[in-house]
């Protein structure tokens, strides 16, 4: 098996920790039994070859062996490969989930989620969403969810019985808005996301993602006090 | 090979004819030399039929021998599977421009398009944006096309000489944005947009989907009129 290398950031604040998106790469490797190392780019000052591994200067990309790749819905369904997080006869179905995540039911939660950051941080998200607006996406949001839930009565994972890449990303997905109340009214998500976070592969991926955190804090206050 | 059918609506008003999201699907189906048929979902009513098949109660989904499937990102690599839209040794790039048409970029461009409907269908899409957040998402949107011009700088397509499933969705996803100037400032993607809409296979697709709305309205019409 080629090394695997996971590319996160050098350092964030304290918002985005265990929410940034590499936790989608890690986690899909702790699934897959994939071992793993991680390579930093600096977030505050973004560099040429940042750009070389990621056109748009996110986070994360993967390198394995030869190949390089970023879209965290892709690097899952990559390291997915071979594994029960793909089963051969079902790709198009573990497909369809991943990007129903990523398009049908971001869109809608994204659209929500900027309003939010944006009233709490709007030095970095930019001006913000009157109570109307906030409660137009809300609406939005809450349809899409509903349908969701609606859609996975009844099963324990998106496919079944079998957890797979698209459980990755749709959990991950609701993991983002799990906040201000939103699951309160869908029992049947909140059961959902709480089955996923409760799987040692994703507490080992995000354990992994804080102490990177941690650490990197721990570099900048010994380089401030050199 | 199996009975393909797309599965659109029934329907629908001017303004969206052209872009409804079938078309990905007709295209894909036209590149990949796939002949199918068209079956309808009511638009104005909701159905309980239509959940069956896509528990959002979008369009499109397809029926592909005994496999349902919705999502157009994943009908789009379904389609493409053993053609070279999806080539074995480049399917998990192929599956990163899928998702970065449908995901990165989309997210910046559908949260200034939305923003564009409420101003024009306000009855139809929400309370409208100030010109600050309108601008804002502007910004956001042009920043991601700005880096997926340089991206593709002296490449036909996504993967170079190969056009792919990618492209499909990447194209799809400009198209629908290509209104107000906003790809005057890239020049770069407003010639990769006009070589993917100049290719038969579109063309084909977005014929086949205005001569369906054509036709909706001759069928309303015979039905007003008796």
């Amino acid at each position: 098996m080629s090394p695997l290398t996971i590319v996160t950031l050098d350092w964030v604040p304290d918002f985005p920790r265990g929410f940034v998106r590499d936790i989608r790469a890690r986690w899909a490797a702790e699934e897959a039994g994939r071992p793993y190392q991680v390579e930093t780019v600096p977030g505050a000052q973004k560099t040429e070859a940042h750009r070389e591994i990621q056109p748009y200067q996110q986070v994360p990309a993967i390198r394995d062996g030869d190949l390089t790749l970023f879209e965290s819905g892709a690097i899952v369904l990559h390291l997915a490969e071979g594994t029960p997080l793909l089963p051969p006869d079902r790709r198009s179905e573990v497909t369809q989930w991943v990007i129903s995540a990523l398009n049908t039911v971001e869109i809608a939660t994204g659209h929500w989620l900027l309003m939010i950051l944006q009233r709490d941080y709007p030095e970095i998200f930019g001006p913000g969403a009157t109570d109307a607006q906030l409660a137009h996406a809300r609406r939005g949001m809450d349809l899409r969810l509903g349908q969701l839930e609606r859609e996975l009565d009844g099963r324990e994972w998106l496919l079944g019985d079998q957890f797979t890449a698209g459980d990755i990303l749709m959990a991950d997905t609701l993991r983002q808005i799990d906040h201000d109340g939103v699951l309160d009214g869908f029992p049947g998500l909140r059961a959902y996301l709480d089955r996923a976070k409760a799987r040692p592969g994703f507490q080992r991926a995000y354990d992994a993602q804080m102490d990177h955190w941690k650490a990197a804090d721990k570099a900048r206050a010994a380089v401030a006090a050199s």
